[in-house]
């Protein structure tokens, strides 16, 4: 975001967000955990799933396809397995929670995996990854979402942006954090463009028929990461994500969901989420894990990097931008702080 | 491959193949586990990891870089969890090993993880999660390689081209089968090219100091997926899979293992392979997964594809060409077909 925006302190964006929540309807547990979710994002630069998507959580709560108060069931199907029903709520509560018993599973069966399913958004599928990595695991996050991505050659959109999230300790360092969308970019990137008036990259977005445009008010859909060449692979890891989270929880697939935004609507979206979380105890080792982790990352560290790239560990540069803004604080674009009041 | 290429019945091929291995000592598991994942590739038409592997295998363990009667041992670590060391021989037999033992461990838990460790190439990744889907589970592996894929902005590779494969059960069908390297092209894409004289598409491989090629004669190196713009996605899961592989196992990282190829030489690899399998009764259960497998599949062919294109699920392609192959023969290249003796 330019650098004009106005900057706030998490803390008073958390208080804000949350009270925006709470005068939605939503009940204390469900606006903390969206707050939480919100926060990770704006710290790490994540604008996208950051304190901006506030109003978009209270538009869903106002227009029923999201309940303020949800009945979450956890039930324990195995001795590594649970499942969860959010209760068509907001997708945080019972995304922190899955994150939470997967770990405890892993600490007792070496590995643990959850599947969320009556949900919607829950934010950066990394901040789930990231709180199973700080328990000491190496920890797994994805969600299905509606439709917006082609297929390899296709003319109209099919996946969802289907993030995949991985997160792993790193002795005296914050975790190895990979949040990626199987697109090449996030919607979000195309409204941010048309605003900006600045043109996209080739191959990431398609307008109407499937062709690619790198104009974003043309933009109509995206195109799964790999490109003109290789957007199978993309395409491949989207529909990864929808049997994990869709078709192995019980959500609904990504071409039947219905979307977040757009027209107001009623109908719940039942996303799908799926957690996993691994003890290295339980494979090499604690401290061998832990050694190797410090190997490979300064291994890759030296690695030269090309004139005027930057080698970059997954996270780096999240992590660089959460320092940077829990100095300086959080810039919020003006249409959010008007919606928080700031 | 071209079609005036000579074609075999892949039971020829095994049994050629098998023959090879044991002359050069191998012991009748590793020798067996090792054909059937050629013949896994070869049928599927992934002829980099087909029969063509034979003598590459045979080098490696004349050169001693792989022991041709390893000790294997399996240790169940957890309810949930085991680890194999495959004691430096070929990687096959330890990895059709792990996936059955992940298997009856999702069928008791839910979930089953296993690493395998002191291990070398095994193949096609797709073979195992394959084996897994056929057994009615969700199924992954993974292996790293020796570095060969630069990071994103990098002047020297560092990751190994890592591939990801996933596999899920579909009723009356072929499963659902995923299988893809973390780079854009394999290397030996790389190689055919040279030899066809064929440029390579953009932004898939560099010359020395990693700037981008298409001469294949110039390559030095490969680019990961993602291509010029996203990159850091491709890398980010090759750097997963080295997480998973070496880390977690105990396998020796992409940058410091020993090529498998190229110069003699008697280093063992210690390749590390990471396999999961998950059982759907634990989650949405057997009948509603299957439903949903169904529902998404016929949904995803009746997306319209763009002219000259077709819409393909993962799996697609390959079964296809399986299909041709079993009825007309598995292409040999005539360099292989001299080694078989046929």
């Amino acid at each position: 975001m330019p650098s004009r925006i106005p900057s706030y302190p998490g803390s008073i964006l958390v208080e804000r967000a949350q009270l925006k929540l709470e005068e939605a309807g939503t009940g204390i547990e469900s606006a903390r955990a969206a707050t939480q979710a919100m926060l990770h994002a704006s710290r790490l630069g994540i604008d996208s799933h950051g304190f901006h998507l506030t109003s978009a959580y209270c538009r869903m709560i106002h227009s029923g396809q999201v309940k303020p108060r949800p009945e979450m069931k956890v039930t324990r199907t195995g001795p590594a397995t649970a499942m969860i029903d959010a209760g068509h709520g907001l997708g945080h509560h019972p995304s922190y929670t899955a994150i939470e018993i997967v770990c405890e599973m892993a600490k007792e069966a070496g590995i643990g995996a959850a599947g969320v399913f009556g949900s919607s958004h829950n934010g950066a599928a990394g901040t789930y990854a990231l709180a199973g990595a700080e328990a000491g695991f190496i920890a797994l996050s994805s969600t299905n979402a509606s439709s917006a991505v082609t297929l390899h050659g296709s003319k109209a959109p099919f996946h969802g942006t289907n993030p995949i999230a991985a997160a792993a300790p790193v002795p005296n360092s914050r975790p190895w954090l990979l949040d990626m969308a199987t697109s090449s970019v996030p919607l979000n990137r195309v409204f941010l463009f048309r605003t900006l008036g600045k043109e996209l990259p080739p191959n990431v977005a398609a307008a109407k028929a499937g062709a690619p445009t790198t104009d974003p008010s043309a933009a109509d859909m995206l195109l799964p990461l790999g490109g003109a060449d290789f957007g199978f692979k993309g395409a491949g890891l989207a529909g990864l994500v929808t049997v994990l989270c869709a078709a192995l929880t019980g959500g609904t697939p990504d071409c039947h969901m219905a979307r977040m935004s757009g027209a107001k609507t009623s109908a719940y979206r039942n996303a799908g989420h799926f957690f996993l979380a691994i003890d290295p105890a339980r494979f090499a080792g604690a401290t061998e894990f832990a050694q190797t982790m410090i190997t490979y990352l300064a291994a890759l560290r030296e690695v030269p990097a090309k004139e005027g790239a930057a080698v970059l560990a997954p996270g780096d540069r999240e992590w660089a931008v959460a320092g940077e803004r829990d100095a300086t604080g959080i810039p919020i674009d003006p249409e959010t702080a008007a919606f928080l009041g700031l």
